[in-house]
């Protein structure tokens, strides 16, 4: 049967049905969503997913399923998105979970935690391991139902003005930090900051703040950070690989018919793994560009390494004594990590390793 | 607007449409497609990718676009796929494009080739890089319109009766290895077999074969390979991150609507990124019970790994001589593989090196 005919036949089918019930078969209604995005519009990499989201579920619907993506502070402030989620000012949000750990500490296992899992393991996590099913139970009570939309992998450490040689140079310094990881570093004496990407490079500036951490070498390039501090430190070790969630308002998401809830689920994996793909295709040029101009890569020395490790540990007894929702979804993600960590020990770093000291 | 009231709106909207053409707005046509599988039905991961796939399209059309899909042997045999989409016989299989080096080298890069690109960064180069523009001109000489459609990460080295101590321990070796890899292994002296998944277990019981590498430790459980050879193998450094594909025949894919032709795009991502989290999810546990029941995990030697490497780098200027299509793709494909290798040494190898060494 070739195309038309197959038209023809369902143009029938659809007069047939149309005669009997108002409801046609086939037919989807029109939808019109609004994504409020934590993201300022430059970034093209972490604000253009909910671009790719929505250009999918558009063109997978014959554009009767629409959705405009609006950039921070356009409909609501870049850490209202929750909140208005939430009341359905907006049926949806593109943010990081961890911005919101304010709320509930829990929030931040859904995007990242230091020393938490790498992007794909992360990635894993949600989609065979628990993951997704217990963000679902936890995220109802905000009427939230999420989806992994986006990891930016293993993130840099920050733009640093002074060089950082053990724990002691972290006392009193002020440092943006995108959430969670702020209570970690204040165990170490350093004086977290939580500001929204569109605003850092001011602060950075005026001198506001002594060093700040973004995401890595594509977007703090375009951020210009280089241009006001010289070391560029890694890894950034509170965000092993960190997840973009898509947030869907409950009542919205329920008034979907089920192939539109397929769609949606759909073009979020399509959004996620294209994310990821566009970091490590552009972090590389844009890495050799900022060395190249002058910017100075340093490895965190093992003693912060170690010494942040202990604190993060600290913290997790903590919150597991004192919070049972992030108790119930930490104890299930730190059993994955074990075995996850165990696992990619053996054939992926060895591969990994070997190809890295390799003359390409 | 409620559900109800949207779907009613669509109703009348279709309606009014309706009675002015037989093509009603909305309606999308009833297709049916047959998926050939290279692989055998009991390897939930690599042939579950192409039933997840199918499921989406299905949830995302209401039924309406219905696709099966048939294991290894049962329409055609698994290596028969190619021939098979390029006929038109089906519209689509699920398959690794390595296996048909026979009929052209550069098939082989789009699974993987030894000292190749990782998961990730396969994935990267395929969706931000050249990667699927470069193969989709390729593979039109095929009928062929591809789409990523799952990875296994990094595979192991194999399983072997004897230890591999150094070159000379492949001498003469009867090894079955999943296509293109043979080529380097038969300059290092070993003799390659490539026998289909289901195939596997049997020749080697019989002794028809003296090692056998298929994926990783949950595939291989299920294939049952621990119970005659003790010695597993890692890395595969002929596959550190294959790509399984979606083979569309053209005609067929062109008689889609724009709609539908998204809608296999997305659920082909969705399958992509649910295949590489099954691997990250399960390999760990069947690593420990493979483990635990006497498997005896093995790097392969420097030396070993250093003559595969030079014989591999060796037969890229081969080819790069002699095939132009191999070296149209392979020169954008190892530029990448070098600027991400550059990239992935530092946040990302440190983050995980630390993790892999840390208590947790």
């Amino acid at each position: 049967m070739d195309r038309r005919s197959l038209i023809k036949n369902a143009g029938i089918a659809g007069v047939l049905a149309a005669s009997a019930a108002p409801a046609i078969v086939g037919a989807q209604p029109a939808v019109r969503w609004r994504v409020a995005s934590s993201f300022p519009r430059s970034l093209d990499t972490i604000y253009g997913g909910a671009e790719v989201f929505a250009k999918m579920v558009s063109d997978a619907t014959g554009g009767r399923f629409q959705i405009s993506v609006h950039p921070g502070g356009e409909l609501m402030p870049p850490f209202g998105v929750v909140d208005g989620v939430q009341a359905g000012t907006v049926e949806a949000a593109h943010t990081c979970p961890y911005y919101f750990f304010g709320k509930d500490d829990t929030f931040a296992i859904g995007t990242a935690i230091p020393f938490g899992l790498n992007s794909r393991q992360l990635t894993a996590w949600y989609y065979d391991g628990n993951g997704l099913k217990l963000f679902r139970e936890f995220y109802d009570a905000y009427n939230i139902v999420n989806f992994p939309c986006g990891n930016s992998g293993a993130q840099m450490g920050g733009w640093f003005r002074k060089e950082i040689k053990s724990p002691a140079d972290l006392q009193g310094l002020k440092f943006r930090v995108g959430g969670f990881a702020g209570k970690v570093l204040s165990k170490l004496g350093a004086v977290p900051q939580l500001i929204p990407g569109g605003e850092i490079y001011q602060a950075l500036e005026r001198g506001t703040i002594d060093a700040v951490e973004w995401v890595g070498p594509y977007d703090d390039e375009k951020l210009g950070f280089q241009r006001v501090a010289p070391f560029y430190y890694y890894p950034g070790w509170w965000e092993g690989g960190a997840q973009i969630d898509l947030y869907v308002n409950k009542a919205a998401y329920n008034a979907l018919t089920p192939e539109y809830k397929a769609i949606v689920a759909a073009a979020a994996s399509h959004a996620h793994v294209n994310m990821q793909a566009m970091y490590d295709v552009r972090n590389p040029q844009a890495l050799k560009r900022l060395v190249a101009g002058g910017t100075k890569l340093e490895a965190f020395p093992r003693s912060v390494m170690d010494a942040a490790f202990r604190a993060s540990m600290e913290l997790y007894t903590e919150l597991n004594d004192t919070n049972p929702r992030w108790k119930k979804i930490y104890e299930d993600y730190a059993a994955y990590r074990r075995d996850a960590n165990l696992w990619f020990r053996f054939t992926e770093a060895r591969f990994d390793s070997y190809m890295q000291a390799a003359r390409l």
